[in-house]
């Protein structure tokens, strides 16, 4: 495992179990995990930057990652449906700034480059196909056990044991707080 | 696997793990599959049709098949309880229109009578008792891991590996898709 | 299995998983089968009258009841906690009658009385222990997969491969559909 | 097992499955168990105070709590990330005071002050690394299936079979009720 920098992740499948609930009102849910939670606190805690990557648009994200105080929301990124904007959101204001790229690996540069580093020091959580550009080109790439094959078999990904929205997250973020903890001085500064 | 122009699939069961959400200020919820979303995206991509047909009459339907922008859904057909009308709604406008007819195979024939295809050329996926007519009639039957026993006995039914709301929608996408890329030319075309 | 006249079931841990979700602004959930529904439907076709008997009340159960078309629905009935009163819906407009009795026994006999049918004409599903007195009475005792020890371990109750919330209801309409289809007529009137 | 005065539990992953159910209108709920409720009730009948310590603020807990008729509701205790107040509400009116203190730990030793009992005659019942002072603080402490391994390591700490949110309260209960049941009269008395 990698020096780590910067944590991202994708959401549906990923910090949830892929379940998408639609109510006859109109409301939307997704269900989280609160193991998920502690875990990006606590890789804050150690100087790890934490953001979200979802080619999803609703505030169920947003509310979420409000919470879990996440440093970086892009919505609508990586779309296989759509040519919408992208939305990207800091920890500061958690106010919308409209980005012209399409895919997580594009985002996912931009805010390299913004922060002095490179992907090789980015780790990258992802489950399905509009993942694989970026799960390629970062240094340290995990899947849930419930990614599916074409995510799987990429070479030298680290698969988890846990799945999306049941710890996947966690595990994740345990591993590189172990990571962290283990590594000689200097060698592994987030 | 034949050659596929229409994908047709049920809801509860086989979108959905066959839970129904009811709440105390009268709201209801259904639980999807974020999977499944992405394998009917590309089968559209691809040039084949896709639509729901549901007993059940209740806009949590009508904003997932809005979501995924199906071609085609049919609320209210093959009703076990009640003589209701049946909607259908299209993806130009999602306004419904009502029909006399009852049963799912009575739907899915008027279907491909107007898109000019044989029974042959559709793919149903369905999962109990009322999906029984449709199955026996289309040239490709498939059913989740959790179909009832008489549904899984269907001769030449496609048994599905995953169960509906856990990704059988999208895994019989993807093999869908598969038989379209290894297919002859001209033999396999949507 | 004896002719039964009257299917009656507990709700939380029979027609659901047990789960309640709770929401922040005040609603609650629960979480059903459409598996069940289709159960109940055909059992009410072969003149089986269908009711709820829990000790909860919630429109949550009220609406399941009504979207199934249930004949009797008691609510509040085999309360552990205060002594409310207990409510009766019928099926005819669903207006509730309040009851003096507590037991989910009590309800039962009264009921059989009204019906003119006794107690070894009834099927009962339950699960915890409120339903103890009621099970050890009826005709035919069933409990789902997920019931408490002292349920499971009953004399000559019927132990049901599926859980609650996953199709328990279904397995024993379909257990009880059969034996009205195979036995000797006139022996299996319900 | 040693005579328990005060049954404690943590929320998610103890009471829950650990999963947050967020929505686009804003709401949360949380996914709580029948079978633990009628075990608290039960371990009340018996004169065991019942309560729970949570690091969240939120209504669905308070919610819970008073459907539950808990004694005791701390939020905002143990909490990780930020912090804020802690909210204590008693079952004589549920409304909260705000108290100062910030670890699980701080907050049971007041409580057993007050009560005029030791930390020894309380069960406590938890799943993350915030659990994990008052865990080795109590007098009998014990763990769901879906535990941490930090907590599951513990020593002496009693291993449930069930997860939270699927029967580890109700089944911690029986455990606590059977020891009740069966010690000799006098040496178990809550």
């Amino acid at each position: 495992m990698k020096p780590i920098r910067l944590f991202l992740t994708d959401v549906d499948g990923c910090m949830t179990d892929g379940s998408m609930y639609y109510s006859a009102n109109g409301d939307e849910l997704k269900r989280f995990c609160v193991y998920d939670g502690m875990g990006i606190v606590r890789l804050r805690q150690q100087g790890v930057r934490c953001g979200i990557l979802t080619s999803e648009q609703t505030d169920i994200v947003l509310n979420r990652a409000r919470k879990l105080r996440l440093d970086y929301l892009y919505m609508g990124v990586g779309r296989v449906l759509e040519k919408e904007n992208v939305l990207r959101y800091d920890a500061e204001d958690y106010k919308p700034k409209t980005l012209p790229f399409r895919t997580k690996l594009d985002a996912c540069r931009e805010l390299c480059e913004e922060l002095g580093i490179s992907l090789d020091e980015v780790c990258y959580l992802g489950d399905d196909i509009n993942d694989l550009d970026l799960l390629q080109a970062v240094g340290t790439a995990a899947c849930p056990a419930n990614a599916i094959a074409e995510v799987k078999k990429l070479p030298g990904i680290l698969h988890l044991t846990h799945s999306g929205g049941n710890g996947a997250v966690r595990e994740l973020c345990d591993r590189l707080l172990e990571a962290i903890r283990t590594a000689p001085s200097g060698q592994f500064i987030p």
